[in-house]
């Protein structure tokens, strides 16, 4: 029934709406998609103070088992992301500095892996930024044959090959491609508008004011003693 | 039954005391309350090296809901810190840059949270500290309405409002406000005790023998082979 | 039927070989060993970009009990790493800034522990470095003795006085003494062959193609398409 | 500064609405008191299908220790529910058969344990029921005293001495003594309510039009595609 | 960007195809599929014994209201089983007694929900069978609308409306609606062929002789002594 | 470094002593043991009220690939019980129906894993035994060779081939072979204590009494109030 197989030509999305989100960041994004989107949050960076925006390459693979990075990297070109999920879960430490040089070189922005991930120091090194379940040695093997580039759930959520996939510190969320742009737009538009709030909050302006909570507050019973 | 209410005027301890107690640190400070107080040990700072105490100002909100936020921030005063809990389990993203606007700019001096938090690079740029059980940009809504400067259960900890919260990389304590003088001056004494101690041990000196230890580990049957 | 005893001589490695496996790393140390020997994934690290090795100083202690840490400090050598365990789960905070200065003026090199440890922040700035299930600052008493340098398991791996321990970000991992000399030898052979495969990946040529992959990727099936 | 004391006489409340309590089990008692009042959810019974209520006896011991147990058992009369909870987190096996055996001789009707419990299937022969957070054989120590019938908190909930802890399948819940009138008289009001739309229900009428919210619904934007 | 909608028309297997799978059970269908299609393994039945079958009617609402429950049952017909997931993680008790009775008169075979569930006891006295995160008595709002029969990610899997989701003591497993008859021949296949071997496996004949793994046991490097 | 042996002739306690320790059930044998012994407390059986003890057929296999179990049944006899431990995490279901067939067939008593199983209800309409990490129905692998009847280590606690293993609802413990004996004798003794202690508690006498704890408790600064 499962069948694995490559597929070699995706549709990506504008590089400068992806740009973009990567500004955003992902709250943000979040935000404006509606509040979905989000990976689970046990999906954590292992470096601080970095967000990335990527095409997703999606890679299907066994547990314990790392054969498809390496297929998976001849189909990466310059900006996108690769999003990995074991087929069972699994922590082995799936990705290396070996793999990382490699799809580096690709021009490979990243990778979100609802697995293990390993020589965590030569990666922050590299800055080749990495969102993992765990860091975790353990060795795997080139086995079992799966898949690049079908729709698959990582950690949680479902990524179709080509979405964007953005990360941060808060962690990660996914676009889908052809609704990139429109997304962009609106975190673009929740952004000023925090802005503006954001100056009179720190003028001491309160929220309660700003959003004028105050009577629906008292509607729904709140006192104050 | 349950009432949702905003207390106004709650007893703070005094501002000295506070800062002492952030001087001590959290492990002092659990020790010389009798080794109680601790809120549970999965409450993680977003930031490093960073220790502070403030005075309670005690939120609790509905899961997911993080409108009493907005409601706490104007009860705060210049060197309060934040204690949410929700009622339920929840890592939603309560809190982000907005918010820490906001608070920072009445004088908060962070946030312990059971739940989750989001904009996390912005709010260590900041400097506003924050103590969270997760990290998950997941957005909130503003439904329900819930209390302010009631006693609460924060990560398995009862939390007074006005009581002093401590917190630095090692977790969070709170202390109780009427006890907090006299808190101060055991942790004070303690940590002029730990000073001769560890003179003793960087010169090589043993715990065995400083604390005199040899006698009562032979009463207790240890044999050395 | 248990037995609480302190062995007092146990045997080390090479000096030169324990600083070679820390050159070498984790995950290349566990690879050279055919896989075998890494401790828990949820032992981690306070610090980063720490690595460390050193002969192990075994300690087995009750649960919520540190003082067989005492007692072990005194069998250290210069180059030892401690290595605690309690006899049931506990995630106490069984070690802080005294014992680690306790610990450096002996000349240890590092604490790994199946608990918690406290004053994280001082042992940072102390340059202690630890790799622990929790950060708890919870305090410990000194009430039922335990054993020194016998064998015992940590972290789901069993480990034997005078083993070698490698830590470094990506966990820990444990060689056995009498095989460390080997293991550095296959790790060494190991590294330099990755050098070499980290140019060719670094100069843009695939996996698929250094490891010569693609034959046996279309005999297991994969399609591309 | 912390106290260990054992209160002797503690308030109660009525038995007749005590067992009323437990005959409207822990979801219904739990939407009477406005969605309040419930223990961690990984409070799990060692038992199917029992469902008790009694008076808190709450007893507060050192994690790994099990001496105020005994002590408490002496302040127990017919009727009351012991609550433990440890001062740091353990899972050892605070409780079994022989215990069990006492309590159960002085009308104890069950224990809530945020810790362990060992000899289970002795505890299910003798029909006494048990929530506990684990099942686990690790023995005790009787080293450190603590206190009974003091506030508390169990597993993320506040328990005063004297409130009535409902316990079932579902859960755990507890009512505030002076509350727990007041509570019956809703809960018994809720189940008759629920009693009619059973009814209802079962005769295929939909929650949709008992509680009237298609209009409500449409509001709200849902489509019918 | 996010629609909230009721798809009411989808399209089911065969009802004796359905059944079949569920004879089957969880893990041949799951070997069947070519081992995939499980959902995560933190699904548990709150019975014991039981193994049903049905065409999914998905259900995504927000964490902690169950709203779309009611909306949903509408929808069902009998041999239907729900599925819903939270659009983030909650184990609220989103399910009780009432909807089960209300799902129950529509002919609906169970529920799988990737969150809480309440009033167990009566759940299985009335033999609804449900597969859930927790088992947790909290309750839930009507505030927000969802969807119902979309596409979805329950506990890591993705659930089309109309597949047929199989559950039992082992899990759940989700077959795609197209794929059904295929597979129940298969697992037919597989049932046999395991019947066969469990009667020479009953007689004494070892799996290495049954499955001729000898040789490449030897060939492996596998050694007696 | 790793070698993959299968050692053909191991050391048996003595099979009336084995049935002795399974009588006295895993907490009293933990006690006997002075408190050792217990493997971790998230193996779970499958069953309830079943208490069985084996020689122990050590297993160590990869992680997804259950190939050893076939090898280790070869080597098992009549009274003999399975200990399976992964070289690295894994909840995969190494263990179903077929398996449990052949190793009954040999006379085999039942399956402690540290990992997964699978076919859970035929498992307990066959009354075979199981106590796992959990219960997934996800497919293995025969790929990799390890090894049978070596030291290892499975849930936290080091196993010898030959080694008594005793479990029940509580859990899990291992005594060594050597012991068992000795440690059959404590726990009988222990037992017969115990029963004393119960006829006097069943009667009303309190622990405080029976233990003559009064004294030291208030020695240790117990106050009534």
């Amino acid at each position: 029934m499962k069948e694995t197989v490559v597929v070699q030509h995706i549709e990506r999305a504008d590089q400068a709406v992806i740009d973009g989100l990567a500004e955003c960041g992902v709250a943000t994004v979040h935000e404006a998609l509606g509040r979905v989107g989000l990976l689970a949050h046990y999906l954590r960076p292992i470096q601080q103070d970095k967000s990335v925006a990527g095409s997703a390459i999606t890679i299907s693979g066994a547990a314990g088992d790392n054969w498809m990075m390496h297929v998976a990297i001849e189909q990466c070109q310059p900006g996108d992301i690769m999003v990995f999920a074991p087929t069972s879960p699994s922590i082995h430490g799936f990705f290396g500095d070996l793999l990382a040089t490699s799809a580096q070189s690709r021009g490979v922005v990243g990778l979100i892996i609802d697995g293990g991930v390993r020589d965590t120091r030569d990666l922050r090194q590299m800055e080749f930024p990495v969102w993992s379940k765990a860091v975790f040695a353990e060795g795997t093997i080139k086995e079992t044959v799966g898949s690049v580039n079908v729709p698959l759930v990582c950690a949680d959520e479902l990524v179709y090959p080509g979405d964007v996939v953005v990360a941060d510190d808060d962690g990660v969320v996914v676009v889908r491609r052809e609704q990139a742009a429109a997304v962009l737009e609106k975190a673009r538009a929740r952004m000023a508008l925090e802005e503006s709030k954001r100056v009179r909050m720190a003028n001491g302006e309160l929220g309660l004011d700003i959003y004028d909570m105050r009577g629906r507050l008292q509607d729904k019973g709140l006192k104050y003693v």
